[in-house]
């Protein structure tokens, strides 16, 4: 019957609203939110399938691939490097995100071949899933140091995206992060997903700390690119393939 | 005669003040300072001669270098990247730190080779100094991309620590950053200072988001390198000697 | 054609949305949300007609009466008061609420009889309307100290509510308070109404500090009087009766 | 030994720095701190034997009787009272207070006999320490609604200000209060302290919403009394003698 409703974008109404009361509530946690961080690439709706999140709407605490990330920083920090180590600069760079994300919702899993990130929970708590081994990208051989910790198991009742079960399966680690917990590295080129607990009273809202994000969203595609490799570059690589391109552009009505 | 007064220490009493007033301001601001952070590192008083600042105390309004970090994450990045990089990763990595200065007080001009600042201003304003022109190191060809805008001339009335005016002499830029302004970043190889405006109801606190810090304190004195280049390397370079010495010890009674 | 959709009710979804996001904000800016406040009297749609503000949503920017309170304190403060003070003590008491209203909406023009109430902006500016003259009730006799300040004539461009008009026509002074400013005072028997400008990023955040609210909301239907006269008292005297009865019950479908 | 170095003020620079700090601290908290709320009765030494706690500092964790109170509201209300209330008016009004106690520090033991008050802990943990019972003021005839609620037995190794022990004896309920808590509403004629943890790692701070306070500090001694019987009123009664006279004024040197 849900099928009978299924959506495949979300109003304008409904999209400026997710956003004004997340960039509300940002400014109220003292992001500085910038009137231009507000824009159609900020609310992320993980595919097509994924709309039906606004059937019964953010509060509904069912699980579904959406979230809200505002971004103050994406600075490829390529001035003032050696011009012989242009080819790792990619692997390199600050950004700095606040994400948001109803109870119940998801960020699906993904990977990236060059960011290295970092979690601060700032409000509400935060359900992280992700695989202590790294992803061997091609044939390249890499540097580690102190790797990932395995996590504990999986709790028992964290209910999945319908039809995205499968793409969970190889983040067997589980870390629950709270407000003033340390900062918790999540090195490159490890799977990984989170999510608001879906009894929450709060939005979880996280800050990410980054090296820099290559994403061709729609809001980034006039910007000039530091390197000519840069030009185009997707470090996102998400399990499902229909996360992967929603993750570029929203269907607004 | 403040001559007669001079100290060259700063007491524990005085020292322990500082840093747990600094770390409950943090707290308050939500930045997550935890017990770890709260070290014998942590206040930074920049050379002999700056120790009279405690002589009529943090607020007297008086010019000195004197400063406290609080460093919640400092990660090489290392894992996962090309072994090919290696080189080149020390101007990579993430570090994020809460800075808190007092009013009159200055963080000491100084550049970094290797690493790209940023800033956002969470509690009063930030009056930045800096030169909008790279240090050459050497015969190094560098990458350059946005580079660093000129800034304004300075305000009349900024007192500057005693015997140490020249230090400031090559930093002919100001801005004064505010609460909710963009992140201001602040490129690698550029000479830098700020201070808490003299007559400020409050202290300046400031979010340093930067790659990697590579500073030899007695706190990091322990920590593993996660290449063999990086044991030891020291990335401040404080324009008066004096404080260069200073950064890395704290003189407390 | 607005006629044609015309609405007398909030469903159910709109309503928890509201309230959600808004405990959500109230929570981030440290106020002492607890679940038992999160309910179907917080919500307040001040008459019938004013259900339209949910055709277009709280984010429209369209002038309707309608707004959030959340109440952390409602205490008579009889205790230990002399029994012979019982017939005033209906004019003192404790009162603490969060008040949260959205860009272009606004709390509707009413006096209370017993209640003194004070300000302060947590988030966002209030524009406050109100009269400087008392309201005369009946014959009596009242005592008088520091009065009312005269405000400043209204700036021009301030979109009233459609059909309501009239009822802001007394309220001739205007206050725009900020964040950080004094507490503002506004004494019992003074007209007053506020709103939160169209064109803010955020909703409007304001703590009230108030002596007692008698209210007989749905929620307060169950609470003992502390003394026999106060059962059923009702100090909020609205401009536009339909604003009367709006307040104290709110049409969820 | 302590004895021979006993002090009977604090100095120009210890007070301004404790009231700096504290006022840094209240406005990051978001508290409508003013520049003419940080006063010399804002710092408050409850009597000559308690300015000891400057010997060895506010960060000692020592057992004193010290604290910061920065008042942002102190109405009568009487603006609008029936005039037949005048004799009751000083029973309430409103007062909106934050409180900042350093750890080991005490609010020392007290009663009101006209004023009501409530508390919501905005950083840290309240020890609260009071008796259920009311104090009989006279043959005055008093009203009774809810009363207090007996809390628990005092936990163990709470450090008392020396001397001082006697003046707690009554208060024989202890409550932990934290942030997020519901509201906690001391009835007016109830004893009551309270302290920061000695182990805390930030001072406590206290919002607190009362009804008006009549103490005749130096700082009020200019302010018209808004009844007759208003001026010079005292309702603050200490246990210890010399608190009493302590809270009114500050001996700075």
């Amino acid at each position: 019957m849900e099928g009978l409703l299924a959506r495949t974008s979300v109003t304008r109404r409904e999209y400026d609203e997710w956003l004004n009361e997340a960039a509300a509530l940002g400014r109220a946690l003292r992001y500085p939110v910038r009137p231009e961080m507000v824009n159609d690439s900020a609310g992320i709706v993980f595919g097509e399938d994924q709309y039906d999140a606004f059937e019964n709407g953010l509060w509904s605490r069912e699980p579904y691939e959406a979230m809200v990330i505002f971004e103050s920083l994406n600075e490829p920090a390529v001035d003032g490097l050696p011009a012989a180590g242009a080819p790792f600069a990619e692997y390199s760079g600050l950004c700095d995100k606040l994400m948001i994300v109803h109870p119940g919702k998801f960020c699906p899993p993904h990977y990236h071949q060059r960011k290295t990130e970092s979690y601060e929970v700032v409000l509400g708590e935060m359900e992280l899933f992700y695989s202590p081994k790294p992803v061997q990208v091609g044939e390249e051989e890499v540097l580690s140091f102190t790797g990932m910790h395995e996590g504990s198991p999986w709790p028992d009742g964290v209910a999945l995206p319908i039809g995205r079960e499968e793409s969970y399966a190889a983040l067997t680690s589980y870390r629950r992060l709270r407000v003033g917990d340390p900062k918790f590295v999540m090195h490159r080129k490890h799977l990984h997903a989170f999510r608001c607990p879906a009894d929450s009273d709060v939005p979880l809202v996280v800050r990410e700390v980054s090296t820099y994000s290559h994403e061709p969203t729609e809001e980034a595609a006039d910007k000039a690119a530091p390197l000519p490799d840069w030009a185009g570059l997707h470090d996102n690589s998400f399990v499902a393939a229909a996360a992967n391109s929603g993750r570029l552009r929203t269907a607004i009505q």
